[in-house]
């Protein structure tokens, strides 16, 4: 095998480094910096490792973006489809991750964890009655996989589950009520519990407005899809006033969240820093699809995750 | 059905007070301290429903302590067997909420939330990568109701289990592997996370001490059972250590934990106040062993949840 050239943006999930490393015939670079990806590819490396995106790094020697995170709403595709540029996600490689984590949030918010570890730093010692998920209305929506794998895992705690789905009837996963997003505003009216587990929209405009939050009323909001997906100073208004009981948050319209959000401040709000898919298991899994993909190439075998583009090796 | 006269001490479980205020021909007294307690008793009334004890309850007009917490191990049982009151518990009512509660703390320490949310009290946007909970081993110990509903909800999600049980013999729930307390030191061996499900010991002596937390070792420790089950002093150096992982505690040794204790401090442990059971589902399911027990009272039907004693009503 030919020795591949592969330049790993700076920030990168856990272990994707050590998966790369130990991949025979591939030369790893492993610049500081933005600047220094540039350069990377500038002296011949085809191949970006990354989650973020600069339009500097569209280098003439860029022939395949390996996307360590999800979604696509950063890259210039249509550029790359013109380019010929092949673009990878890294999608699923955390979807079971990304599902504990959801149920983490779920759980912080009705078992009021946020809230006891603020007491922790008052040495405070408070009983705070929670609630129950059993018997609650979920409603997930994106039935991708991780929506998939937070259904499953869900079967025995004895939640209603409904799923809101873009194309309903390409789906054929656990959940027995699966609706098209014109039935969302329903879904709120419904739910205890709204999850958003779907990718961004091509716009990034919002799905869940100051409407949607007034049907969800005293309910609790979990996201861990993107923080584009909801009006977050419509958020922020529907937790003020205390109609909304409380959301978990991993991913925010602007990341990082900036200092003077009041989201930070609120008791009935967890905030993770878009983690939610982070675990050592993220490299070998993202590794193995990796291997596939170099295969595919240098022309042998089928492309996995594709998104966009049809590289020449 | 004659009229009952019921003190309900001052310090009680979401909605109990609901539950009984609902009930025909219950008189309820709600004192607003122990000492109040002991007038209402003196008054007449036959019934207290508490959780805590203190020995001045123990007047002649006792006869049925309708306890609404699971254990029995603050009562003077063997004055009670003499005097022939009749102790209740409320065990099984709280245990599917004590199960989320666990997997609440679980959670809590693989994805980091405690730390996530000391975080945001200093608004800082950090990403804690987190570990996953399916391909880890748990060992529950304590296979009653709560340590059970652990194990249910736990089916889908890829965990190894192990239960670890004083009869295992007795046992016919979900957990293939289930071994007796002579196995404790094997299951720290094995473990990745521990889960205290049990009761206090009649001795209120611990179970798991310095040896078996050198060998749960870079694991986790989650305790919904009571704090008497855990040497405290070496759990602190276990955690100090930096060998132990991280401890989600709904139970301490002392109750409420003192200010001064060190893990109050301690980003790696999660504290709630002996809540796990607290939900508004608490009074309605408490509620309805009540009445079976008052029919009980009266000579008509069996007694539910009985510790000790059997009143002549």
């Amino acid at each position: 095998m030919s020795e591949l050239h592969v330049v790993l943006h700076p920030r990168f999930p856990p272990a994707v480094d050590t998966a790369l490393r130990s991949m025979p015939g591939v030369v790893l670079h492993c610049p500081a910096d933005d600047a220094g990806v540039v350069r990377a590819l500038d002296a011949g490396a085809q191949v970006l490792a990354t989650f973020t995106w600069r339009p500097e790094f569209l280098r003439p020697s860029l022939r395949w973006i390996a996307g360590t995170g999800a979604g696509t709403e950063q890259y210039p595709l249509a550029q790359f489809r013109e380019r010929g540029i092949v673009l990878t996600t890294a999608a699923g490689v955390h979807a079971e991750c990304v599902a504990e984590h959801a149920f983490a949030l779920m759980l912080a918010l009705t078992r009021r964890i946020g809230e006891a570890v603020r007491h922790m730093t008052a040495r405070r010692w408070q009983a705070l009655p929670g609630e129950q998920l059993a018997g609650k209305k979920l409603a997930i929506v994106g039935l991708g996989r991780i929506g998939e794998q937070v259904a499953r895992r869900a079967q025995p705690w004895g939640l209603e589950i409904m799923g809101v789905k873009r194309d309903p009837k390409r789906y054929d996963g656990c959940v027995r009520d699966v609706r098209g997003e014109d039935q969302l505003d329903a879904a709120c009216e419904w739910a205890d519990i709204l999850l958003l587990a779907a990718p961004a929209r091509p716009d990034r405009s919002s799905l869940l407005g100051a409407g949607q939050l007034e049907r969800l009323g005293r309910g609790w909001l979990v996201n861990v899809g993107r923080g584009s997906l909801v009006d977050e100073p419509a958020l922020v208004r529907a937790l003020e006033s205390g109609r909304l009981r409380g959301a978990g948050l991993d991913v925010t319209a602007v990341e990082p969240l900036p200092p003077e959000s009041p989201l930070w401040g609120m008791p009935n709000v967890v905030i993770t820093a878009h983690n939610a898919g982070d675990s050592p298991g993220f490299g070998p899994r993202w590794g193995a699809i990796f291997a596939r993909n170099r295969a595919a190439f240098t022309g042998d075998g089928e492309w996995e995750n594709l998104a966009t583009g049809r590289a020449a090796a």
